[in-house]
């Protein structure tokens, strides 16, 4: 590592924001120096990436837009017409999948918080898409639009977030205004890289609109750069409907980040094994990928591992488990192998912010991260296997990430840190409290955290025995209380206001 | 991975005990299968490596036990008779750590319960030498002989566990008895790896001959086969007590394993940076070593790695941090840089076993185990940075050490595990629960937690709304309604019976 990063990761402990009274550490782009893990011998990637080669050969994937089938083939896939399945070529698949870009430059409203995906680049996102939203005061309760902007509002004030993502579903907001909605509070409240679901032409049309008006740029720009991303969830087994093919397509033709992530439950959706469920994985990525590319070559994607397994006494879906996490770390070795950027998550079926909640998130931010992950989806929030977005997780995992961040973080090896003249100075039986090599360093030295509680026990005794998570509700309201705005000009403010009022005039949205 | 470990790894799987109604994997000797993670260049290695050379040479070791610092003088090293400070040549030092072992076989009461530390093998310990105990039921208390009976309990239970340390100080025993006390419990509720405290040659060789009256055994035999262990902390900088070069000696004389564990917290005790406390613990750590090597060439040893940080706005020591978490990958690139088998910790520093006590928790053992730890300390139970063995956190770390073993296994990449044939059975949009290939393999597919709830929210809030924590209080119980001690002859036990009557009839042990 060169002296640079080096300083530039100390100076940015040293920066360390107080944003709402709260110590975070500053907003940086992070990059992963370590050699990545591999699980996986160059053969076991081989054997996955030849059976999925297969499954596409032979099996296919039934697609449910026409429009996608016909690009498809188009391009050279064989197209059945009567099961709507359409099988891949292996050529077809390579050329088409090695068209596509590995790193990608996403713009934010604010430059500062522009975001680089790909190589060992790192970025964080929040939570996205549960039903529920939860916290100690309010217990759990449908997704409400309120939550949704205090979700925001968080992401926008964590440091340790660097994209956003859909946090929780407003079910309050009528359905065809609902993307109107979170687009203009996720544009205003925020000036990070925004999210869209890929729920129909009309929605995903709409909300890139609002992107574009948002950045005060015209469409030739936007096209040019990278603005917003979606997640396109295959529908596992070896399909893909109506709204994700579109959502393929459209974002390919705009010129938008699509992540394509199969959703291959090892015992459920997939095979048991998690070689069978890679493999299905595997395939099912390939397959959106090529759609994409063969709709525009180039067109900014990622690789999405989301493989995890069932418990197979329930059928219930666990996550952050020890093949959880093994699956991660594979996924990462074929999205480099194909030189993509890697999509992964950190997840828990906990069903409250508490020690499981905590572990089985660490188990798949390790197999996340050092799997060379680009992009951590629900990388604050996510509890219950994703059916709830937490107040309290948010904070829980904004402090993982940030330890994490300083993990990435080299401790430099020089003659100033071997400290040799320091060991003189202090002798057998010293303390290096107050020797000069302390006092000049101790002040950037170590991560300071924002939600670990290292005081002893008495004094946290008489502080009132709070545990992490009641610290973490705390913080959350603390955040909330202190939160700005982001600036952002009156006029710009004036247009989405506009847009989103005549939308929701003409109707709003149509979902497919 | 050849065929056969793999069977025997899923076949643990299957296995998986149902000790006092709880389920849990079997007893299993583990092996990391994975590369190791590498923080450190080799120059960087090597810089460490010659600061800590150079410190022992020029700076040297206070140590305060006259034997030895004669035992050195005799090897060669510099003894400052008013300092008493021994100063170690560097060849001195290299030659005397290669004569070290890298691989040791601990040998336990039962042989089946026979453990090797070194290579690529990993075992587990429970907590050792709290003050204090903990439970929800009974709150924080000074520990007591039935908390360490109970602790001893949980650890012969519990099969995640392959060693056994001094889990709480029983203050309720006098100091002079407390050794024979906890030793004839350890003796007789497990029939696991015992471990002693280096608190005086009295003490020591008490607990040895015990050890080899419970395993019964003459004494030539004894010291062929290791049967015990304890850790030798230096009293960082640069000082080694009475007690501990007493322990050294005599373990080594003994042919019982030393770990020798620098507790080196930067910005404290060791200088304030990452490389320079580093070298520190590397200094002492071969300086102890090099102590056990003269004295008995070829004497079982482990490299201890113990850096932490201490908060430098409050002096606080800090664990599980992200520096914790590199100093101990790159202890053992040190450990291994010298062959020698690696000593790691299960750390934190919350006062409670909440949210920050299993992040903290599996930051330590993410850094302890794909750094190479091959004996990992406090695996069970500490809280508090180690003022706390706490009953909850025990059942905590025994999932999180239990879902690392799971993580050991690796999965299967053959033509069976790739499942081309379960995928062309069921289809687009079908479902794998009840696929040939599902059947065949769902029994020992994927690891089944003790503590992790997976159910869904309605069922887990009728059940009551437990957290993590709760459950490990309930687990931690019925393990000792359960609990039935190991077997053992009327005759060993008698003698040891005997043994403890007349030693403390003798006045019990005089303390160093």
């Amino acid at each position: 590592m060169s002296a640079r990063r080096r300083s530039a990761g100390r100076s940015a402990k040293r920066e360390g924001a107080q944003s709402g009274g709260v110590t975070q550490t500053s907003w940086r782009q992070l990059r992963n120096p370590y050699r990545l893990m591999e699980i996986l011998s160059a053969d076991e990637v081989e054997a996955i990436h030849e059976t999925s080669l297969s499954i596409l050969e032979e099996q296919g994937i039934r697609i449910l837009l026409e429009d996608a089938r016909d690009r498809l083939a188009r391009a050279g896939a064989q197209v059945d017409p009567e099961t709507l399945r359409v099988r891949f070529d292996r050529g077809l698949v390579e050329e088409s999948v090695a068209k596509a870009p590995s790193l990608v430059k996403m713009h934010a409203r604010n430059p500062r918080h522009d975001v680089l995906v790909g190589e060992n680049y790192v970025a964080f996102t929040t939570v996205g898409g549960p039903p529920n939203a939860s916290d100690m005061d309010g217990g759990r309760r449908p997704g409400s639009l309120p939550d949704f902007t205090n979700f925001m509002r968080l992401a926008q004030s964590c440091n340790a977030i660097h994209m956003l993502n859909q946090a929780v579903e407003p079910v309050d907001v009528e359905v065809r205004f609902r993307h109107l909605e979170t687009a203009y509070v996720m544009l205003t409240e925020t000036d990070k890289v925004p999210f869209v679901f890929s729920r129909g032409r009309e929605p995903v049309a709409d909300v890139m609109e609002m992107v574009r008006i948002a950045r005060g740029i015209p469409r030739e720009q936007m096209e040019r750069e990278t603005s917003i991303y979606t997640v396109i969830n295959s529908n596992s087994p070896l399909q893909l409907d109506v709204p994700m093919s579109r959502g393929i397509i459209d974002m390919a033709l705009a010129g938008q980040l699509m992540i394509l992530t199969p959703f291959t439950l090892a015992g459920a959706m997939a095979p048991v094994t998690i070689a069978g469920a890679l493999a299905l994985q595997n395939a099912e990525a390939l397959a959106g990928i090529t759609l994409s590319q063969v709709t525009r070559p180039g067109a900014p994607v990622a690789y999405g591992g989301f493989t995890s397994n069932v418990d197979m006494r329930s059928g219930a879906p666990a996550f952050g488990t020890p093949e959880y996490t093994q699956a991660a770390l594979a996924s990462g070795q074929l999205a480099r192998r194909y030189r993509l950027p890697f999509r992964t998550s950190n997840v828990t079926a906990s069903n409250t912010p508490d020690a499981q909640a905590a572990y089985e998130s660490e188990m798949a931010l390790w197999g996340a991260l050092m799997g060379g992950g680009n992009i951590l989806l629900h990388g604050a929030g996510w509890l219950e296997g994703g059916l709830t977005a937490s107040f309290e997780k948010f904070i829980l995992d904004a402090e993982m990430l940030q330890m994490m961040a300083a993990f990435f973080d080299r401790f430099p090896v020089d003659e100033g840190a071997l400290g040799l003249e320091a060991v003189r100075e202090v002798g057998p039986g010293g303390h290096f409290f107050g020797a000069q090599h302390t006092i000049a360093r101790y002040e950037t030295a170590f991560y300071q955290p924002m939600l670990s509680d290292w005081r002893n026990f008495e004094t946290w005794q008489e502080a009132g025995s709070e545990t992490a998570t009641q610290r973490a509700n705390h913080i959350y309201k603390r955040m909330l209380a202190d939160f700005e705005p982001p600036p952002i000009e009156a006029a710009v403010k004036e247009e989405l206001q506009a847009f989103v009022a005549r939308r929701k005039k003409e109707g709003g949205a149509q979902l497919e």
